[in-house]
């Protein structure tokens, strides 16, 4: 191997245990991203980090204090950062000056930051204090850290999964509308854990009329609640929805409040904001560009096939999750998703399936479109 | 390990040796087995055999004049053979004979033969002639070599096989009918593998009406060819479908040859068997059954949602083969499987999926029923 093979190497290794630190805030960094930190003085890691919750320590300053409590120094050190260091002041200094401080001699950089406040501009900072930068390492992990988080800086709004769940005739629910449980156990914990990473969990109006569904993360241990979010055009949800008692707060997007019930439904804690209608529904594209707002990263939508079919139809789906169990339904089943715009073959959206999995005995299919609309 | 252990792994390998020799003949051996035979002496093979197609040699007289040719003699050897020898005279003389003729010492048999003609009686013959026979070594393999031979032989009917191709949400054609081509050419290759590996392709009314299909397998090379069969109530096929262009013989299945231009059909190569009716279309048990008398031991179903569902509901499918494409149709296409006896999720079949492959662009989805009707 020739010395620039080796060095990248030794780089590759370090950001790949920068990459697992960074995991270990998989549920709770939101709506910070996940970033992991090492430093190494030659080829020994002295000190490690990663960001924790949002308001504590960044990956960076973590690092930094790891080193300081091993009794170490970072001074000459060379720091991994599996995201840009940030050099604006948010809910905490900016980790650029904190390397830069400890006297850090280089940073090795995975991903360049989504955000428009930092992209560039911690690689620069870092520059002009004399600190060698090696950029893009590993980079496409590094990103695959933070799919929601790139999403809503790069388009300003959250990344859409739509979760299905389906027999292997592609059906939700039999003639009669009966569809507890097509999938089983295995695949349904899943699904809390989908639920648990996201930020936000999006019913439409008749999935909450059919399924009256809690939403939450019911998982043993202590798991962070995603914020149920209703699609409720004519505010028909009443106080007495059950999420309103696993939730202490829901989010309700509607385009009139006439004849609803508000203040019941404030006191139940619903948040209702108005959005307009686009092709006689609530504006798809407005009601993610307020979850953007709302910093939500990841929203899963758990939704029949009227609003996944909206949201495929409006080119909004990131990624499907699709679990497939081993029955059948026949075709009098209800089907996935409702795109009556698509009236011959050629109009079928292609996608790219990512994997096919087994899930206890069930298979998780995980696919994306094969364009995807970030205007 | 235990002597029994290595002289079961030394059986295993050899076992597994005459099993790839078996594969050999996997196109050409129907409406015969897939048999490989392997002759060792101490731990050295001096001859191996398999069978090649119907009236040319079986598998253990291929091995013994494998052994003859190479200047050896079978006296005091090891037979392996991956189905119990034949002891009947069928179109060869029985295999059990030329076994003892030759002097062979111990007969190692893979699967007992599910024929009533031969099944035990193969290994009592050899017995009274002193020979050793081990039985059942590396068994579910060797049985798996023939699952079509194995089915028509304990249900006297083959094995159905219904082939599907569907799109990621379970829509075989979209909403005005189109459906070619729904996946690639890697995948529609591998369908025409599994026509070659049919001894008939069966499709009903309805696709021979809507694609006109030519039934016969388009591979690079000499491949051998199914018999295509239609189930036509009521004789529409003219002859002038494309299936008579590809195929010397077409078999149909009618339940009333009222008003069809018999004469011209079966001058174009068409075999014409009155079925009785059940619940309104053809009977498909004596459909079944009448293919198994005509030695046909698999069956590839290429049909649309009505004989696949038929044939699905009246629990006379034994393998699906799924191709799913990674497209959308939305709920406006068509279904897989017509079975409108299935009212609410209770009532869904249970199937077992065997596997989940890429091929190509595309996933093939293996799946059998967890219950298979055998009478």
């Amino acid at each position: 191997m020739s010395t620039n093979t080796v060095r990248e190497a030794v780089h590759a290794y370090f950001m790949q245990r920068a990459i697992e630190l960074a995991r270990r805030g998989w549920y709770t960094t939101r709506p910070n991203p996940r970033v992991g930190c090492v430093i190494v003085r030659g080829e020994t890691v002295i000190g490690e980090g990663w960001h924790e919750r949002a308001g504590e320590n960044h990956a960076e300053k973590a690092a930094l204090a790891d080193v300081e409590r091993r009794g170490e120094s970072a001074r000459g050190t060379t720091a991994y950062v599996t995201l840009e260091p940030c050099s604006h002041t948010g809910r905490t200094a900016p980790c650029v000056d904190a390397l830069i401080d400890a006297g850090v001699a280089r940073v090795v950089v995975g991903a360049t930051d989504p955000n428009p406040q930092v992209n560039g501009r911690g690689i620069a900072r870092l520059r002009e204090a004399g600190i060698e930068v090696i950029a893009d390492v590993v980079a496409d992990r590094c990103r695959a850290l933070n799919p929601g988080f790139e999403k809503r800086m790069r388009a300003k709004r959250p990344r859409v999964r739509v979760k299905l769940a389906m027999t292997l005739d592609g059906r939700t629910a039999a003639a009669d509308g009966t569809s507890q449980w097509i999938t089983g156990e295995v695949a349904r914990d899943d699904v809390h854990r989908l639920r648990a990473e996201s930020g936000a969990v999006m019913v439409g109006r008749g999935t909450l009329k059919a399924d009256d569904p809690s939403l939450n993360v019911r998982l043993k241990g202590d798991w962070p609640q995603p914020m149920p979010v209703v699609l409720d055009t004519h505010v028909a949800i009443t106080p007495d929805a059950r999420v309103f008692e696993t939730s202490p707060r829901v989010l309700i997007y509607c385009a009139s409040t006439e004849g609803a019930r508000i203040a019941a439904l404030e006191q139940a804690g619903a948040d209702i904001v108005m959005v307009g209608l686009s092709d006689d529904r609530l504006d798809l594209r407005a009601v993610l560009a307020d979850l953007g707002k709302r910093e939500i990263n990841d929203v899963l939508v758990e939704s029949g096939p009227q609003l996944a079919g909206a949201l495929a139809d409006a080119g909004l789906v990131d990624e499907y999750v699709i679990y497939m169990a081993a029955k059948l339904l026949g075709d009098a089943g209800r089907g996935l998703l409702h795109m009556p715009q698509i009236a011959t073959l050629a109009d079928a959206p292609q996608l790219v399936i990512d994997s096919v999995e087994p899930v206890g005995r069930d298979w998780r299919i995980t696919a994306r479109p094969a364009v995807i609309e970030e205007d």
